[in-house]
């Protein structure tokens, strides 16, 4: 059992990578050993609802014996694709593609022929999919589908191969690079890619302007905080012009206007629709709204947990590090670490799990939705413990250090306890100016190195640990004398099963991870940039490394993830705006109480101007927000290529239908026919006076229209009258 | 000739307002009396032009001698019904309107006729058009059509006597009275009357509250000014909404995408449309922003300008009033108001002229974004002349007065000069607490009513003066013997052409100045009320006599307007949503500075707490955008009756075009045929046998997919598997 990882180094000729064998999805059905009936009659279940909804089945031995694998692909070609057909149609009335699918299904799709990605995430519908919906309702691990452990695409390993080997060997990534994940992984993963891709070019700038500002201005430099601020705004804006216009290009604007049902959204009752008087189920808004109240609550919780512990923490260290001159002073230096490690992670799991209760409270009707309100919570989380620390620092240590120092003193008491001692040794309390910069040196350099290796390296010897003990174990077994019934694959399809099956216990990939970690860089780059000039610099070098990193995340230790569309990088953008924007404000105040170095401009450090700091504050918020209107109005005059793919497509379809509906017969109407009218003459207006006093003159309306008869006579009359008025003006001057 | 006013006191019974002779628009053409062949040339081309066009044409005697009047009506039925047709299908393709229009034209009308508006609408665009879209290309009063004086259609007097009636006899407006509007004026105007209503209902409240916090808070009172600020955020809001709503109501939503090309558009070079194709006529987008940067000077010189003034003013006033005591000061305090009342409608007329170049020289290629610019700029005047006093007095004034009297010594020093004698006498200076709640009253109140006087009765009074001016005259030119050649009306028509040329002398009614009037009227409640909580009182009361008396404006002393089409109040919001949260900023530093008494918080007036008036505002701003983003939150989740019905229409139309695309086939489409398979017999097994072995196996992914013949099989299959591990394991547990 060779990981995967050593496979990939090889030629890569090995069949078992060549082929996926027509398998679109693979089911893992794990079977308890306590309950045989009742996992036998959900697999028969199971393969019933798949046939009917259209799907094929086979059926293999799993994985450890504790499960078998059922393999999926759609039945037939043609139902595939009168599913995509419709799917189309649907995006075409959505307003999500412009032009009408043409009504010829054959050349159709030999036209738009159908992507890897389309393929899978319309069979992982036909999969999940309610049964009224069509689908076969498979809902992993709840309800009647709880031993269905998982449903994941298989990888196509020549594709990877190729991608992994491209991307490592390429400085720059192109659109076409980008192309290619979106036709294999779906536009959803090609956004965090694009977004990455953008942030990483954007990054250059304000990295070779830092590198500059750490060589000439130093710390805390108003002219860098300032350019870094504009240089955020423009990212911000540029990206959500980027976004539209990718959306664009890829054919999926307007996407999130179709939402998938959630299948865990509970209704009240069902109740017909006022509008379209079809079967909606309703839950009251005003109930999700007073549900989502909770969320200040929950915020305020968050904030008062994970600030305790950080200020319990913070002073421990303060105590230790720069007061305390005891005994152990080199080991306790690393308690309040060892705290914080322990700590954090179990109060994040906590709070994220509240946070999951708490979206699942809400209960959204939508994925989108219910996603989209679980990642704010999440970020609430996020922001705390990552920019706390350094919040502290900053604003608490640095000016006020001196005042609080003397509180500390119950460190000391509590020390004297412990030990029993009578007087631990103390030193005097100075105020380590260089206390921010190391800081942030820590989160912008080694945390970001250490998570990288945490995220690629930890599945890696997690696989490699957990295959060890399984190889033990199975050894033990042989010596036992127990011989593995249920492992008898057919030769040439052993290598495949092997493959399947390593792929079956990879983890799932959650895009949200590799975001939220973009995201909170962003947010050390806008608000505390300014402490030290260098860290676009570590960033731009941390994310070209991220980029590939990530690729190989998706490639070589996760399952293929399941292909969704998506339109932008959802709420994270409001989380990047946010950041940008309170950027401005902390990066003013840093600026203000540090830029005439650690004292501060009031001389002594606790000593600072109020009004003075809330000046800046308030003049660099407002400046923010000003450059922000002036920025959106100069980008939103460009031009951009999306955006006249969209034109041309819409202008396409315009004259397309305008000819089809109005026919020739209608636009080339000819003119009506207007008399042009004949000279007045003596005999016309004598032939006029009798046809009126043989007919009437009819109503007054007729008779005004027809005083004068054509162009002609209009114009006669009009000259006339025109040349009377002037001789009558020159007759009363006179 | 008795005014219109007059006429309209009578119970209309008169014939000449009973019929509009079928007459669309009329032209005025101006008779130069020095010009007599170019004037008959240029008469002669508009009579072709419009025949040309499709127009048929009628000319009469026009005003004084001096014009003639061109009536103008659509030449034939069929035309216009056809032009309409496509104007309604291009509404459709640009998403306007949901449903395509019928393919049968005549049950189509039949289904939804043309609206008053809409025939008008189109009439004026046939005028105008450039000649390459189908117009005649009439541009009144510019190059060659110079001695066109205006275009322009004839009331409906008949709906404009009930239209007054009913307003003047109804205390409350409903979306009937705004609906009839919307079928006679167009969606622009509409608007007006809808935004003003909301305006006016949505004031109920503050006025109650305000006329509570007058008896019980007082001025300056910090709950008034929150729940002040409250309230303007959730009725920008919900006007948002509102907005919105009445745009799918009315059928315009996104109408603002069709734009109309402005005629004095200077093109620098054309070129074709690198995505259509289509030569398009170029401006540089570079140019046009360097244009756009002017106005910051702009503003800058605007602030200069009447800001020097208003201080000049100022001083002089405060001097006069507060520190003057020599002789003639009962009438020397009139010397403020009279510079100001000469010249600021100078200034704002220089300002104002400069805004419109600059304006033509930012060049934009629509109608609407012509306009929206310079409504932007002229907005920066009106801003400065209507709250810079307010500005002067609350935060200049009231806090440094004492600071600054001293540099008023400059005034008794120009006064010593002037009047010669050796010393002026003056009086102690004290600051006026009072001075600020006048003023508010002043602005809120007298200005008012000045204004709405000014506005209704000015017209009057100018048209009454007028016609007196031209009678005298007229009696005076058959005095001297001199007989108006050119008066030879048909009887029949005499009234008739009486009334029009009435309607011809009237002023054009521009719905740009009402906006205005309630923009700034909302800015002193929002900004300034905290001062005098009466405000909304005075506006509430203000607003139900504005609503009737533009009503009148319209119908009586204006010409009828051009139904321009809207989908919302356009560049107005922005101003709203503007004043709306600078009212949280100045509300806060109002309070701030004057709630503890006129003295201010630091006892002394001048002696202000800079760090908690900046905290104050840096609170209320943030404490408006936290609030901001909550009522929005809780208004998206509403529901509103334009919405549900664009949804149903949506829904029709989805429902329909699938029903058509896809036809029964497709989606009715029965489950590709899954075999369900036979049981696993001897005999069925030895003739798969023998059929791979006669077939061979086939490819290796065919072989995998015929391993499990059927659901039945896999089922069978799966079963044993599971049964066998079960067995398994509980072996190895033994």
């Amino acid at each position: 059992m060779s990981s995967l990882r050593t496979l990939y180094a090889s030629d890569g000729s090995r069949p078992e990578f060549k082929t996926n064998m027509n398998v679109d999805f693979v089911i893992n059905y794990k079977v308890p050993s306590d309950a045989q009936a009742e996992a036998e009659a959900g697999f028969t279940q199971l393969i019933e609802v798949l046939t009917k909804a259209g799907l094929a089945s086979e059926v293999r031995n799993g994985v450890d014996n504790n499960s078998v694998l059922v393999f999926v692909k759609v039945a037939s070609d043609q139902y595939l694709k009168s599913k995509i057909y419709k799917e189309r149609v649907q995006d075409w009335l959505y307003g999500v593609r412009i032009k009408a699918p043409e009504k010829d299904v054959n050349t159709f799709f030999e036209k738009e022929p159908i992507t890897d990605a389309e393929r899978l995430r319309l069979v992982y519908l036909l999969l999940t999919l309610p049964k009224n919906d069509g689908g076969a309702g498979i809902t992993p691990k709840t309800g009647q589908w709880k031993y269905v452990e998982s449903v994941f695409p298989l990888h196509n390993h020549d594709f990877n191969r190729q991608w992994i080997k491209q991307w490592s060997s390429k400085y720059v990534l192109k659109e076409e690079d980008i192309d290619q994940i979106r036709d294999k992984f779906g536009e959803r993963i090609a956004f965090y890619f694009a977004f990455l891709q953008s942030y990483f070019s954007f990054l250059l700038f304000p990295a070779a302007f830092g590198f500059g500002a750490w060589l000439i201005l130093g710390q805390y430099s108003v002219f860098y905080a300032m350019v870094n601020s504009l240089w955020s705004v423009i990212f911000f804006e540029y990206w959500k012009k980027k976004e539209v216009d990718l959306a664009v290009q890829w054919g999926v604007r307007g996407v999130s206007r179709i939402q998938h049902p959630r299948p865990h959204y509970k209704w009240e009752h069902e109740a017909a629709d006022p509008v379209t008087g079809e079967p909606v189920k309703v839950y009251s808004k005003r109930k999700r709204l007073q549900t989502q109240l909770l969320q200040l609550p929950f915020a305020l919780i968050c904030t008062l947990l994970l600030g305790a512990l950080y200020v319990f923490c913070f002073s421990i260290e303060i105590f230790i590090g720069e007061i305390y001159n005891g005994p152990f002073k080199a080991y306790l230096t690393f308690l309040p670490t060892i705290i914080l490690t322990a700590c954090t992670p179990t109060l994040s799991t906590i709070l994220g799990n509240l946070a999951e209760r708490l979206t699942d409270a809400e209960n959204y009707e939508t994925h989108d939705a219910h996603e989209a309100a679980l990642i704010q919570k999440i970020f609430v989380v996020n922001f705390i413990t990552s920019y706390i620390p350094l919040f502290l620092s900053a604003f608490v240590y640095m000016p006020f250090g001196n005042l609080l120092v003397p509180y500390l003193d119950i460190w000391r008491a509590t020390a004297e306890k412990i030990s029993a001692s009578e007087k631990v040794s103390t030193q005097g309390f100075q105020i380590n100016p260089d206390r921010l910069k190391k800081q942030i040196i820590y989160f912008t350099v080694t945390a970001q190195v250490v998570n990288f290796a945490l995220e690629t390296l930890t599945p890696y010897l997690k696989r490699k640990v957990f295959k060890k003990v399984k190889s033990v174990q199975t050894e033990m077994a042989h010596k036992n004398g127990k011989s593995e019934v249920t492992q008898q694959d057919v030769p040439e399809e052993a290598a495949f099963l092997e493959r399947v099956r390593n792929e079956a216990e990879l983890d799932i990939y959650d895009v949200a991870v590799d975001y939220r970690e973009m995201v909170v860089q962003f947010g050390y780059l806008s608000l505390f940039s300014a402490i030290w000039p260098l860290t676009p610099v570590s960033f731009l070098i941390n994310n070209w490394v991220e980029l590939r990193g990530d690729a190989m995340k998706i490639a070589v230790s996760s399952q293929r993830p399941i292909p969704w569309r998506a339109d932008s990088i959802g709420p994270w953008l409001s989380a990047l705006g946010f950041l940008s924007w309170f950027g401005s404000i902390i990066s003013a105040a840093i600026v203000f109480l540090f830029s005439n170095g650690p004292e501060g401009p009031g001389g002594e450090p606790w000593n600072i101007s109020a009004w003075g700091l809330l000046l800046s504050i308030l003049g660099a918020e407002h400046l923010y927000l000003a450059v922000q209107f002036a920025v959106r109005h100069v980008l939103n005059q460009l031009d951009s290529p999306g955006l006249q793919k969209e034109r041309a497509e819409r202008f396409a379809m315009r004259r397309h239908t305008l000819e089809e509906t109005l026919g020739e017969d209608i636009t080339q109407k000819p003119l009506p026919d207007v008399p042009t009218g004949e000279k007045i003459t003596r005999e016309g207006l004598e032939e006029e006076a009798r046809q009126a006093s043989l007919k009437g003159r009819g109503t007054p309306e007729e008779a005004f229209w027809q005083r004068q008869q054509g162009m002609d006579e209009t114009i006669t009359v009009g000259r006339n009258l025109i040349g009377r008025m002037v001789a009558a003006n020159k007759t009363a001057k006179a």
